[in-house]
């Protein structure tokens, strides 16, 4: 096995004078740039989901506050063009809390860096530097995560994902699939399945592609093959991402995953889940709580671009479900990789504040 | 609730003078009758798949052999021109068993009825009755099927399926579809849950189609919302056709069988099959001796003629999976419902012979 270095895709490249955007919207079949300039540019970008994955919007938000004062020749026109900017930005996509989040820690910043009286140039220069570290703070979330996760992977080992949570939606790396971009830089052979994740298939239009760009080993396989794959013995571990932890370990994450969790137990087959800390919400006691968005019939009637399913038929199609705790072997974070007792653990890595990482 | 007549869609039609026939290719967005007239009409329609499943083949080859002799002036040139035309459909598609098997039968009773010395008119009457004889026969099996699945179903259940064993594929009603359109016909409430079935589509295409045509309450799924469907309690039993049993009871059947079997399994959810005899081939001890084609990666990179995965992707795409007979509740036949042990039942299915139906 040779030693190959990660030639992952990056979504968002900071370019000394703009930002460079990976038009997720393009692949897989175009891998195309987009030069965003201004404001304007940032804000279109993220309205029209070229970039999507929270940490990836957060990031672009950010680094478009520092396009917004880029131009300005006093210290005060600056701190009025960095505000209006993370105001118009906050407008792009009103759901993404991930993208308030990131426009908050610019404001912060820009205040405090003009309280500390800093001269233009040097509040630009830090202001910048600001989008960079939540850009290289994500990068080294996933990298961690990435770390713990590969403890729990073996040389030769299959392992299957479900839909994307790849480097493509973050920084670098990205939560579940970190491990894998870890075991390619050091050579260490993992054999990924990627499910393709209908109705909306990100497993094959991102994560086959995100692998297949970092020269990953990656099948694709239709969402109900999983079964069969699992069956012959070509899987030893599933990894999947999640929008939401509850407090009990339960694990709201893209629909399939439940299936996917079942399957993984029949087959005697550990099934982990990877996140940042920011995922899990302590507020949520369980999974039950988590509301389920259900999404249009069109996606699964019209999903190839052609009609596929008669018309007027009646149609389920949730976006997501809930895989309850008994199913998930392991949750693997920066922290470290927690197991049951999930209400008891979980607290407890919240609770180790500052402590270094630890397997609970 | 009010007693409705089925009005499910017949694929093939004797129209007095000529075979008017569905074309499956044009599902569910277009439905046409296309009149066949010619032999030829008939080889044609075979070749280019406008009539799919095993027993719509047969039954389309048994009237495309009555059309051959057509227009003969003696019985002579009627046998000769029956043969020829037995002999020529025999090569629209080589792989399919139930062509051969039409066309023999049909091809013994035109010597028959020579034998029988029936003048001219009365030949080409008796050949049609044993292509009606062949039709009737089909529906007569699965409306048996349809009965004996019915007795396991409730008023009031949910009930899913995979692929397509439906009314489009046989003479009426299908195989696994049988006991639904029976239900419709008799007022009784079933709530059907279609798995899409990927990468074909089969369950979008076909079986929420028909279903939807017949009047009955079909919901379509992604074959990965399954296992959240079973979770929530709304599937009491699953059905599927299959393409061949096992002298062990395992069931080979479309990709994604396998999982639905296990997440049922997971679930407390019986798993019913339903075939005829004729799909349980006792020579084939167990399932792994049954041959699993893999076919061409585009079914799942490019379907629907669009591009949703990335150029060059490696790809495991089995038509196929089997289910192990453990996973299988009772297989469903036109003799009767076959429980474990299958070794022994199965056979004894066959030895009794002629008897009447039985509970096994």
């Amino acid at each position: 096995m040779t030693q190959s270095t990660s030639t992952a895709l990056q979504s968002v490249i900071w370019a000394g004078e703009h930002l460079d955007l990976l038009d997720q919207r393009l692949l897989p079949e175009e891998i195309v740039y987009l030069p965003l300039v201004t404001v304007e540019d940032v804000w279109e970008a993220i309205r029209h989901l070229k970039v999507r994955g929270a940490p990836a919007i957060g990031i672009s938000a950010a680094y478009g506050v520092v396009l917004g004062g880029r131009n300005s020749e006093t210290i005060e026109q600056w701190l009025e063009a960095v505000k209006a900017a993370s105001a118009h930005l906050a407008t792009s996509r009103p759901t993404a809390v991930n993208l308030f989040w990131a426009l908050d820690r610019m404001r912060a910043a820009a205040d405090r860096i003009v309280e500390s009286g800093a001269p233009l140039e040097a509040a630009k220069r830090a202001l910048l530097d600001e989008a960079i570290a939540i850009q290289s703070e994500d990068e080294e979330t996933n990298r961690l995560i990435g770390e713990h996760a590969l403890s729990l992977f073996e040389d030769g080992m299959g392992v299957l994902t479900h839909c994307n949570a790849g480097g493509l939606a973050t920084a670098k790396y990205g939560t579940a699939l970190a491990p894998f971009y870890l075991a390619q830089e050091r050579g260490i052979s993992l054999k990924v399945f990627a499910d393709e994740t209908r109705p909306v298939l990100q497993g094959a239009r991102l994560t086959a592609f995100e692998l297949q760009q970092a020269g990953v080993d990656v099948t694709l396989i239709c969402d109900n093959m999983a079964g069969m794959v699992m069956n012959k013995g070509w899987v030893n571990a599933v990894i999947v991402g999640t929008d939401r932890v509850a407090a009990n370990g339960d694990v709201a994450n893209k629909i399939g995953t439940y299936s996917v969790a079942v399957l993984a137990k029949a087959h005697g087959i550990p099934f982990y889940v990877a996140c940042p800390l920011s995922t899990i919400d302590l507020n949520t006691p369980s999974g039950d709580l988590i509301p389920i968005e259900e999404r249009g019939a069109e996606e699964i009637t019209e999903g190839f671009g052609k009609r596929t399913a008669p018309v007027g038929v009646k149609v389920f199609n949730p976006a997501f479900d809930v895989t309850p705790h008994e199913y998930v072997t392991a949750i693997i974070t920066e922290k470290g990789i927690v197991q049951a007792p999930f209400d008891v653990n979980l607290k407890k890595l919240f609770e180790q504040g500052e402590t270094t990482d630890a397997d609970l």
